[in-house]
């Protein structure tokens, strides 16, 4: 078999890249490990940059991210039992965000594809990359028991942190950058009214907490928790207890809570991956870089990933001019770096961290003082926020 | 004898309180430990925000900063080869910084205080601070071999980072923080022309490298170095050669090198004490707070400090309100930790550090690459750089 494209990994940045191929005529197939159903479990991101709905409607998969999905203007900080908004569309010439849950992404770019005749391939294992620096590239892998052998032109990685593309680059190239947080986020899933219509996030003295949401019925709140800590140390009441500590009375006063449909802990890490390209072989998202949750550049830096390959792909088969694609990865790496600074920014500024001295401690205080004072300031974090340009 | 306000210290911090008091009608006397000749040989600061001009105007000692100093909209930033303008002006609604040298402002002081007959007592020793918390302070001193003392209604400490006052604050009261930075400045003044007639802050993978100027004959120049170097290793060639390998060509090979009239390392360090007043005692400039010389906030602080101090002692002396001075610590404190979380922004993002991960290193390169690439970062830099309101 030969194909075009060949994409390794069935997740929001694999499909989105198959469906605006697909749109413009090039071939791929994904090949994903888990099921369906699996990947559709996942719960994840919620916050889209407005370039990333962009690319959603350009694959033809954005109807009802455009019609349940809600469009968000602004969020809060809160600090020192007060909240202040942070004016997005103000800041940024009318620029927003799109709340809409990863696991709904997911299953749109699904069930486009399969509207598309698209093949997506489940629960392929054992995964090899062959030959990608040659220009005639091979996977092999174990489908329903058979070894199977695709041969295409490009492979693109987009199989997550733990997969086999990134691998598959010779330590001597791949150069890795990585940080730890010394804390994790205790998420719970609630299907209770959001207690606020935009995000809040809050800087106590206890730690960070984030009141988030997916639609007006599913509520998603966070608090920083130590790294020591298990999901099954927290009962519902302890985690709601705390939750409400840790924002203002006017907002604590007003929680709903209700039985945690799903409860996990998130440890925090940076980390990025480069080079993006080696050979034929293109690494996109999550396995090229990861980014602590807070400010939503996960998700988002994987689209802008798939915005430069695409574009890439569909210069280099449709006009013949490989200049996209040969800057890929210094391009997706200058965004993907901004997108590092602004989410530490966002960490560094809005947690508690233990073990710095008392200067570095206040540093971090006086960072969010200085936003909350600064109409200049929010403007830099209300455009990083949206998205800077691709 | 008895005084309203005595000041310790005759720095400019002490000299420009003392004129802006005297100008609306408050006795104060200023106690200086060294000789005048001593106060106007040290060779510091040079960029003054437009607010430490309008104070220096309505002190009555503004004509000669007015008709020497050079008015900057803006300054450079250099890296790769390449320098970037931040356009102050455009960015601040005309704002800007005039280029003075602190041995010109100081002289200017010392002589509108000779000119209106002020009081300034030189090589004063042993200052003794007494009774700070009562209603009746007062001061012991020797002066010309003679223990004087001198009764006041408050006593302000201007007498730098060494000086007696705020080691006068009991240290259960004091508390401290403080960042040193693991390298120093080595810097050389030269009758030249400077190279540039705006500032030019170099980052290069050598190091930090800065090209100033007191004047369109004085050039001020520095170089990164580490702490274990001292002033001597470094011939004049030395210093001019490793200054050109840190600048782009175009700004090198325009450098005009001299005889260095003054040559020295300064550390660089960052602290600040709280409060700023205890009982009647009042701390402003260095003795209550160092900045790293990176983005030219140590003296404009010091401004910032002696601005709320005088409106403070107007409103208590003229008017009978004394809640500018109540509030006076903790107003003078919010602008200075804005004022050291912007020198230590410039100063990491401009810096070479040694022994950081690779991460963190990036990081810094990054916030250098998104400052220069957005408007509304620039933005945010400048309304610091000129000055946050008061």
């Amino acid at each position: 078999m030969k194909i075009q494209v060949a994409i390794i990994g069935g997740g929001p940045s694999g499909l989105l890249l198959s469906q605006l191929l697909h749109v413009r005529g090039i071939e791929t197939i994904v090949l994903e490990k888990h099921s369906r159903d699996h990947v559709l479990e996942r719960i994840r991101a919620g916050v889209l940059e407005h370039g990333f709905a962009d690319l959603m409607r350009k694959a033809q998969c954005g109807d009802r991210m455009d019609a349940e999905g809600e469009i968000h203007h602004g969020f809060y900080i809160a600090r020192n039992n007060r909240k202040y908004r942070v004016d997005l569309s103000g800041q940024t010439d009318g620029n927003s965000v799109v709340v809409y849950g990863q696991t709904e992404v997911t299953r749109d770019l699904y069930e486009a594809r399969d509207r598309m005749n698209g093949t997506v391939l489940h629960d392929v294992k054992d995964v090899e990359l062959h030959d990608v620096t040659s220009a005639a590239p091979h996977l092999t892998f174990l489908s329903n028991g058979d070894r199977k052998r695709i041969d295409c032109d490009f492979i693109v990685g987009a199989d997550g942190f733990h997969g086999v593309s990134r691998k598959s680059i010779p330590a001597d190239v791949l150069k890795e950058y990585e940080k730890v947080y010394p804390f994790g986020w205790l998420g719970v899933l609630s299907r209770t009214k959001p207690v606020s219509p935009e995000l809040i996030y809050a800087a106590s003295p206890r730690g960070f907490a984030l009141c988030s949401l997916r639609s007006q019925v599913l509520s998603r709140y966070y608090i920083q928790v130590p790294l020591s800590d298990s999901a099954e140390d927290w009962s519902d009441e302890a985690f709601w207890a705390e939750l409400k500590r840790r924002l203002p009375d006017e907002v604590s006063s007003n929680l709903i809570t209700g039985a945690s449909i799903e409860k996990s802990i998130a440890p925090l890490r940076s980390y990025v991956a480069e080079p993006m390209r080696y050979g034929n072989l293109f690494l996109a998202g999550d396995a090229a870089h990861i980014f602590p949750p807070t400010g939503a550049r996960g998700l988002n830096s994987a689209a802008s990933d798939i915005h430069y390959l695409y574009e890439g792909f569909v210069d280099h088969y449709l006009n013949g001019d490989s200049t996209g694609l040969d800057a890929y990865s210094d391009r997706a790496l200058a965004r993907v770096w901004k997108a590092q600074r602004f989410s530490w920014m966002m960490t560094s500024m809005l947690h508690s961290f233990d073990g710095e001295n008392s200067y570095d401690r206040r540093l971090r205080k006086v960072e969010l003082d200085y936003l909350l004072s600064s109409a200049k300031a929010q403007a830099a974090l209300a455009e990083n926020y949206v998205g800077l340009p691709y």
